[in-house]
């Protein structure tokens, strides 16, 4: 009954599994629209030069540059009027010297003109006559044809998720369909004989199911798909089956034990059985979440979490988030938001493990951000509730000092 | 045709429509399981001890610490094996003096146990006896009833947006429909001559609609539903249909000017008068979006963007976010990721406004996070694509200069 895991580091857990595995992704046409939060399947080109006119960035007069030079408030230049450029349309005239048009921020410099003079520089007089108070330089106040993106070039990397800046983009070029990558199906399986449905009344010694909800939310803010399958007694018929019946159905499992040692060792004998090559790993030093399991049936992963909430919520984000992410297709990940805060209390730890704590952020004096670990047993699902990320306190290390500056990694 | 805004600030700008409205919301009931991201309408109280009997933290044996003092490797205790408490039961047993029982991580401690001793510090011998390596102390390794949660004690706060966290905790308590805020309705409609629908091929001078798609982005992403009214041309008469269309369907609009100033004033010109009181602020003192304006009809907002669509988003970020938050009834808001960061060059600004200015962050030496500023004019949606984040520039600086420290307002 006792465990015997032979420990290995998370990091070192992490690039076993992916010494492994190469993750196979699949990816379906979206519409740019409906694609918030998806991954780029492929790079993105550019079919067109963005803008595909030469477009003014105030309201003005459209000018040859030359025509201003010298121009100030004592000495004004005297252009003719030749025309206002209406928005939405081709100018339908051109400029000789000494000639400028009436232009509003986007429209279309005539080809002749390679200047906008701002309106506020700017006097009307009688007789389609304008006075100009201020020399512009040749490409003041326009933006160039391909100035955004050039014709050809790519505008998005494969493995970008989209947000509403790369949305707009696409759709300024008209790329109203993309290839993102198919949400990989992650199953979920709660075990545990004392585990029942949250909407059931507990009886003593009995508990609800909390990791199937967890899991499920947080694998749904990643942009992968959760499928339920319930809550398994502690038997290996029934693991077995509902293992079996989720590796036909999903890309990938994930088991949470029950809490007993004996639960979580029947995972691994489950795993091992209907796993190709089986379980990888079975212990990582790591604080909470010490009985986390990694195992493969041929290509699909199946990670085995400890019951107990809060570690399995933790080991979540720590080591079962770069799996969704990898078999999401993220490459080019945009800034993980990770930010450095001052510990404000000693927080001691056992060194060959990494421990990882919760900390709520607290803005300090001179906007240095304080972060203020919430300790409780590691049992305790409100914890996290409380906190507003996780610190690691590294493995070879017996804790961390007051006053130190951590990084404080967000859930 | 030049413009005369009397600029405010953008805090002048929010805390003076703040003080003409007092958000009103309405609320849902909704399953906690599909509650993620969405925000509490009220308190939420624990009905119940969480948890509601002494769990073991270990696997071991409950015991009477009392009966394991002073034991060690050298001297142990003996203890009389009195049963083993199954999972998910009730011991049908209790202890008596020297005596303790087999117990599993989770489960339910006999009522005269007050401590259980891990399974590594113990062995057993033949005929039930167990003997105990290690002296523990009453309430070690296991968690007493109410621990995590008393009953009656509040364990969410109105306004408060649900991560993976809480949905576990609440369905820990069996709290299986909560009441969340509905979430605000907010109209978009794009106005100018010169925008045509993304899947049209623009003729010379239009430009495709961007600011529809990255605000409904946006405004998704926030939890809020984004209603679309299309483009409407320049011309009071489409664009007083469509807001007053908009006014009756939705809790809120935000129109997008065409990017002439024309297009601009008409906006505010209908906004004035379809609204009581109508026009609040045209014009704020920030670099992009200075043509922003905020309009009240009765409880409703009309928030008038710059067509550039840079502008529209970058003011949607720092001004429209915190109105549709507010809309969100979010008052209890978990920490808002803003990361201090190193700008690597020089930025030059206008004193007497404050500029935002888009930044990609790049991991430096030491740990020390740099932010480099994405230089261009600021009518390039594929600026923000290529960005993290946004940095402000104090309204009274001119500048700041390569090397200081800037917060970092991550998208």
């Amino acid at each position: 009954m006792p465990e015997f895991l032979s420990l290995v580091s998370p990091e070192a857990a992490l690039s076993f599994l992916f010494e492994h595995l190469v993750p196979v992704l699949s990816h379906e046409d979206t519409a740019t629209e409906q694609a918030l939060g998806k991954v780029t399947a492929e790079d993105i080109l550019s079919s067109q030069d963005l803008p595909e006119f030469r477009r003014s960035t105030v309201d003005g007069y459209a000018l040859m540059a030359r025509d201003s030079h010298g121009a100030s408030e004592s000495l004004p230049a005297y252009l003719k009027l030749a025309g206002e450029v209406l928005m939405g349309t081709e100018p339908g005239f051109d400029l000789d010297d000494k000639e400028c048009a009436l232009i509003h921020t986007g429209g279309m410099l005539p080809s002749a003109a390679d200047a906008v003079v701002m309106l506020e520089d700017t006097q009307v007089l009688d007789k389609g006559e304008i006075e100009i108070y201020r020399s512009v330089a040749s490409g003041e106040n326009l933006i160039e044809i391909g100035e955004d993106v050039p014709k050809g070039g790519t505008v998005i990397p494969k493995g970008t998720r989209l947000r509403p800046a790369e949305i707009g983009g696409l759709l300024a070029l008209g790329i109203t369909q993309i290839k993102t990558i198919t949400p990989p199906k992650i199953g979920i399986i709660s075990s545990g004989d004392e585990v029942i449905q949250p909407d059931q009344k507990p009886k003593p010694g009995e508990v609800r199911d909390i990791n199937s909800y967890t899991l499920g939310a947080l694998i749904s803010e990643l942009g992968a798909e959760a499928i339920h399958y319930g809550i398994i007694p502690d038997r290996p018929e029934n693991l077995r089956e509902t293992i079996q019946i989720g590796l036909r159905e999903c890309d990938h499992l994930i088991v949470t034990a029950g809490s007993s040692a004996s639960s979580r060792d029947l995972t691994a004998d489950v795993m091992n059985e209907l796993g190709d090559p089986g379980v990888l790993v079975h212990g990582v030093s790591i604080k909470p979440g010490k009985p986390t399991i990694f195992a493969l049936a041929g290509e699909k992963v199946m990670i085995g979490l400890p019951g107990n909430p809060v570690s399995a919520l933790v080991i979540a984000y720590i080591l079962v988030k770069p799996i969704i992410e990898a078999y999401l297709g993220l490459e080019n990940r945009k800034f993980a938001p990770s930010i450095p805060a001052k510990l404000t209390m000693n927080v001691p730890s056992q060194a060959g493990r990494e421990d990882w704590i919760p900390v709520r952020l607290i803005e300090g004096e001179n906007a240095v951000l304080q972060a203020e670990p919430i300790f409780g047993r590691s049992n305790l699902i409100f914890l996290l509730a409380k906190a507003d990320g996780l610190v690691k306190i590294p493995s070879p290390t017996t804790g961390l000092e007051a006053g130190v500056v951590v990084s404080v990694r967000l859930f």
